[in-house]
């Protein structure tokens, strides 16, 4: 949908506090993405809600792709679901536990591995009814001691989970490698370059599990890779087809620091540097599934226990590390497929009637097949220009009395910086 | 997207607690929409997801359109904001609160006029930045005493609360109306008839309240109204444009038994009724700008807070008493604007491999252009059937050896009943 900026509520910021030290948190507070309601915790404004949709409709669309369906789980659990799981003792500080009214511990999931044992689990019978693969795009609760860094660290965030069931162990690695695959690829339409490594399961438990990182020096993870690994990213940045991408990019070394030793490292050339953090895969087989009693019929007619893995991605942090990955001195520079709108049309010249009522016809045309943030606001042109660039829309579309003389508008890419001259007939 | 139904995950249910009474309770649980996780806890399953989020966008369509834009607050809401505009002592047994590690209180937000008033608020200097009005489809917790009926009163639930901001009394009326013309649109596009009636402002504060309530027996609270009201509502649903609408509607006489006084109520036919309220929407002026101290210049360049209104509408809650209103004792009928799936294409000879073939031909191509639930699975016909008119999908279409005899797919329009061969070359 398109908006007059008039009308919008995109509150730019420019002087911020001296604890807002990394780019990403302060490219977002200065182009109105979020706002802080206090430690941690954070809204989401508009223009930031609108890449919030969009990174999640990547996410939907490629997980639907390899039949990883969309659920919705409450964001409260109870307690003895994790009791049943084990993990009960792992509600450590970080959780946020809260008796209700009936004194029952509910707890505000981190992560739903019980929860969604539970609730698939009763439906899986015979092997029939699997493969089974879910997700959850939910706010997720944990209660860092020291929130920071923005949406990067926040207490409350917004978190893809996905849940996959399988009949055996080899379908279940199967089923990691469609997830692997499908991360791949979403980070790939956002333009990012993330890294499977191999990296510590950590409570979820299980013995396999990657960590996709998106390389920057603000990265929390030190990580050591192969440089030979930079080929395969390529390709799959450029959107070449690659066979068995998962065993493909496991011929190549790269893992997080606590799973680096040297003695186990190749001898040929290594990088040593940052990621962040954006997704991260475990395959944990029945862990969930004995405690769950999720027991099914498999193909040979005996009783066994559904094989398990979790996937997850940071949707929010996905965003701030876009954002480490992709700004200049300007500001942000979205990328197609998550730039909040497709255009930014500015009429520069708002006081005169001719330029604004051609601004207004062009603004109705385009919005008919563009997504339009239209600034029809009365400020200087230094001023709207340099708020453009700071958002980071795609597209900067120019309208002024002098580009009308040629019947025309200026068109400024904000990635190359590029300008053209189109025509207004041929837009 | 589409999808077949043998990758996909439906968990029909044929046996219901006793305690399931409610028709679209039941129904939801049946058609493997939703299921309870805990008490007044629920996930909502793939269909219902779909729904959930169709609801959720004609909600946002209809909002934007009134300039009314979407946000996200966090679920958890410092206490201390609570505490500034006086509700603190208002967060009794139904308000999840907790503490978290460094010992200050969050609370589980209810509602968001004391976030959205901080955060909003701050960025509202003069009258140029008015009028604002900001929307947030988030979860809410209300821990009920005795949470039933399934997601029609679940603790946990999913809710459109929407705030406006304004310059003069006046114009916040307006903003309220609009709000009010904006509700009755979306649930007009439902299909779903929702009459605005008086109400008390009860913990929100104000003295302007309308309560939007679906008529059904199975409804919560007493409603009168004045018989006429029907002509007006008969308009909307038909969409007939009605000038001035709020007003039109108020001239007749329509509350919640709360506001029913037998000596104000005038001498006309008066209908006594049961309803479920879907909506809320409220007018309170200052209360929240002056403890949050929104103050702004206004036209006459004089010191004044904002004024303000809140309007809420139960996004789970509506879907519930969308089918209470509209099932019948096979199943749901969905709505075209939020069925899951526009076509429920159905191989009724599985085990044929013509058939299915042809099946998925229609399949692939039919996708292309809807969302398309194809159920490949291997049961008998009458399975199949009963299956696809409880889960409600607009257009069944069946192929089968016969109809592929013409040519043919069978098309049956789950409202009307109405059966339609339908060449394969005209789809």
């Amino acid at each position: 949908m398109s908006t007059r900026l008039s009308t919008y509520y995109i509150p730019t910021k420019k002087d911020l506090s001296k604890d807002v030290v990394l780019t990403s948190h302060q490219l977002m507070l200065k182009a109105g993405l979020i706002k802080q309601v206090s430690s941690g915790l954070y809204a989401w404004l508009p223009l930031g809600m609108r890449v919030l949709h969009k990174v999640s409709n990547i996410i939907r669309n490629e997980l639907a792709k390899i039949n990883c369906h969309e659920v919705i789980l409450p964001t409260m659990q109870p307690q003895e679901l994790w009791d049943q799981s084990g993990r009960g003792s792992y509600c450590g500080k970080e959780t946020l536990k809260v008796q209700d009214r009936h004194g029952n511990s509910l707890i505000y999931g981190p992560t739903a591995e019980e929860v969604m044992t539970f609730i698939a689990g009763s439906d899986i019978k015979s092997y029939k009814n699997l493969p089974l693969s879910l997700h959850n795009i939910q706010w997720k609760f944990r209660d860092e001691i020291r929130p920071r860094f923005g949406v990067m660290r926040a207490r409350e965030f917004l978190m893809m989970d996905a849940y996959s069931f399988d009949e055996t162990e080899q379908k279940a690695e199967e089923a990691y490698s469609r997830h692997y695959e499908a991360y791949l690829k979403i980070f790939a339409r956002m333009g990012l370059v993330a890294i499977p490594m191999k990296a510590d399961t950590g409570e979820i438990g299980g013995d396999l599990s990657h960590e996709f990182l998106v390389l920057a020096q603000s990265g929390e993870s030190e990580v050591i890779y192969e440089k030979t690994l930079e080929q395969v990213m390529n390709k799959i940045q450029k959107g070449e087809q690659v066979e068995n991408l998962r065993s493909e990019i496991s011929k190549h070394y790269a893992v997080t620091e606590e799973k680096f030793v040297e003695a186990e490292a190749p001898k040929t050339e290594l990088v040593k540097t940052r990621g962040i953090e954006v997704g991260h895969i475990f395959y944990f087989g029945q862990k969930y599934s004995v405690p769950f009693n999720v027991q099914f019929q498999n193909k040979e007619g005996k009783l066994d226990y559904a094989y398990m893995g979790s996937y997850g991605i940071g949707v929010g942090r996905l965003i701030a590390a876009f954002i480490e990955a992709n700004s200049d001195d300007k500001g942000i520079i979205w990328n197609k497929e998550i730039s909040p709108f497709n255009v930014m049309l500015i009429n520069v010249n708002p006081k005169d009637e001719a330029v604004t009522q051609k601004c207004d016809e062009i603004y109705n045309r385009l919005s008919q097949k563009f997504e339009v943030l239209y600034d029809d606001e009365d400020l200087s042109f230094g001023q709207k220009l340099s708020r453009a660039e700071m958002l980071g829309i795609r597209g900067i579309m120019l309208v002024s009395k002098k580009t009308l003389e040629q019947d025309c508008v200026e068109v400024r890419s904000r990635a190359s910086g590029e300008v053209e001259m189109v025509k207004i007939a041929a837009l």
